[in-house]
């Protein structure tokens, strides 16, 4: 089979039906130089592009149906993040081999087009590839551009708050990294399922537009990722760590430090972090309720400066913007969240 | 360094300055969840991905100044071949421990901000990872809907023109996989800057919209990407291989045979290969003058179905879409373009 025959087995005739092109605003797709789309009269775009690299982001043998769910959940939770409906997306697969074979390709189409037709989103095209397996989706939605969500518009006083539960999906790495024995229980088999199947909060974001300040998704942890609201909104944060949501899994899997630990500073949740005016409290109350999602506030924006001594490094900086507080006294983190290339 | 430093020096505070970001209608760029970009009121937007991989689209020693002007190159040419203008582009970078020195990066970065400011197109982020060196672009460009160069538009009886030289890229390719020796000559050179810097034809592709009835940029070799239109169109087509603009270079480095066959199914020169109704004939030749660009006629649309005997394959038929003629005789080519995974 050769790539025409392969993009076009796994990819055009696929769950996304021409008849949804044209909803989507797709004048044309796959088969010519460029796919052609129709923007929204009056809408701006928002636009992420990710990267996954196996044995860097995922497992080499992570099954294709995840990993396709998972790549595609993160872009969407970037556009999640600003508020945007998502509309299109772009997918640059890089396959060895064994990648090429059928089910394989099945396997990652169905997860793949399953979550992408779960939020209306059309693959517009892509490039496919030969060489060691890695995965680029980039993803464009919509949104008013007064509206958008953006990490600057913390303001002191803003109530932090989290979706859902953290730490989750940190948790899921002890399993399958072998750091602990996976025994099939059903609190391992809900904490995997947070890592692999990670839910992009779309309808939250969205109507997060009117009523917080500021909001990113989590995906470094929250104290690294709270740290970058916090730097370019130029404020400081205190977290309550006694009031971080956290799974009846991971609290009968885990001692309560360690996963406390895991929610302050382990990535790959993809929940919602954003910073609430005092006045829009009662409004975030009910949409947690009309949307049926666990909303909780887990601190407060504070001023600039509070936190560091004079002496300590730009790195030391870094990490200080948000304070974690338990019943009122500091608690240490060690790490602060996931890099690349990291020193 | 960390990964967002060493985005923050080679990328965001480059060449691309934040003059140039209002200009290009980007409201928000890198360092929140996603870049914000206002579409031009009523243009549709055509977008493309492409992905170079170290030791499959490229030696892993090329000179990174020359791998970031192709890799955006390859891309702003297929805007060019829709009729775009170029606006906004993505990079996901994967990188080796070697690819994140200093050196490396700035002469990454400085090739790539040559060209994308030669065009005008503003880099809104993207994502860098470790691993195996490979580079995807997501490149969008703006065109009056009802004007994009599609492949599907040819006419029984539209000439087949081509810009450019071609075949001087194959003929590159040659020297670099030291398939012939190289010696410094002034022509060989010419060659390997073929292949190194191919031109994007993007004032030719929009300038094209009002005049041809379809249109794409080579990449696979003439034949290939021929065939391409064909196949959109359902139509057949005919090549005069004694027409096929020919390089003073290659002519002097290569028997005539030889040219012709790079000219023909030689990938990677990037020009535009389009097909002209008889009426704007002569408009083309005034626009070639005005843009000083060589626009050559080398064939013409034909009826579908002439070429094909009734026992020929699916796979025979996919090249004999496109029939090459020298002096009225059918002029037989081996292979007729570059595909991954082919079989």
């Amino acid at each position: 089979m050769n790539e025409f025959d392969l993009i076009s087995r796994y990819f055009k005739d696929s769950q996304n039906s021409q008849q949804n092109a044209s909803l989507a605003g797709v004048l044309l797709d796959k088969g010519d130089d460029c796919a052609m789309l129709v923007p929204t009269s009056g809408k701006a775009q928002v636009i992420t592009t990710d990267t996954l690299v196996a044995g860097v982001h995922f497992l080499a043998d992570m099954p294709p149906y995840q990993l396709a769910y998972r790549a595609l959940a993160t872009n969407l939770s970037d556009l999640a993040a600003m508020g945007a409906k998502p509309k299109w997306f772009s997918l640059a697969l890089t396959l060895t081999d064994a990648n090429t074979q059928a089910n394989w390709l099945s396997e990652f189409s169905a997860g793949l087009f399953n979550l992408a037709d779960q939020h209306g989103i059309y693959l517009t095209g892509g490039d496919t590839t030969s060489g060691p397996l890695s995965i680029t989706i980039t993803a464009i939605g919509e949104v008013e551009a007064e509206l958008a969500l953006k990490r600057s518009g913390a303001q002191i006083g803003d109530s932090v708050y989290v979706s859902g539960e953290l730490g989750d999906a940190a948790a899921a790495l002890d399993y399958l990294l072998e750091k602990r024995p996976y025994q099939q229980t059903c609190q391992q088999d809900h904490l995997l399922s947070r890592f692999n199947y990670p839910t992009p909060q779309i309808a939250l974001g969205q109507a997060l537009t009117s009523l917080a300040n500021s909001a990113l998704d989590i995906s470094d942890g929250l104290v690294a990722d709270l740290g970058h609201i916090c730097r370019a909104s130029n404020v400081n944060a205190q977290l309550y760590v006694e009031q971080l949501p956290l799974s009846d899994a991971i609290l009968t899997e885990f001692p309560l430090v360690d996963a406390r630990a895991k929610a302050l500073s382990g990535g790959d949740d993809y929940q919602l972090c954003f910073t609430v005016p005092e006045i829009n409290i009662p409004a975030v109350k009910q949409l947690a309720k009309r949307l049926d999602i666990k909303l909780t506030e887990v601190g407060v924006i504070t001023a600039p400066g509070g936190i560091l001594k004079p002496e300590q490094t730009t790195t030391a900086k870094t990490e200080q913007v948000v304070q974690c507080l338990l019943q009122g006294k500091t608690f240490e983190l060690k790490q602060t969240g996931y890099q690349h290339f990291s020193s």
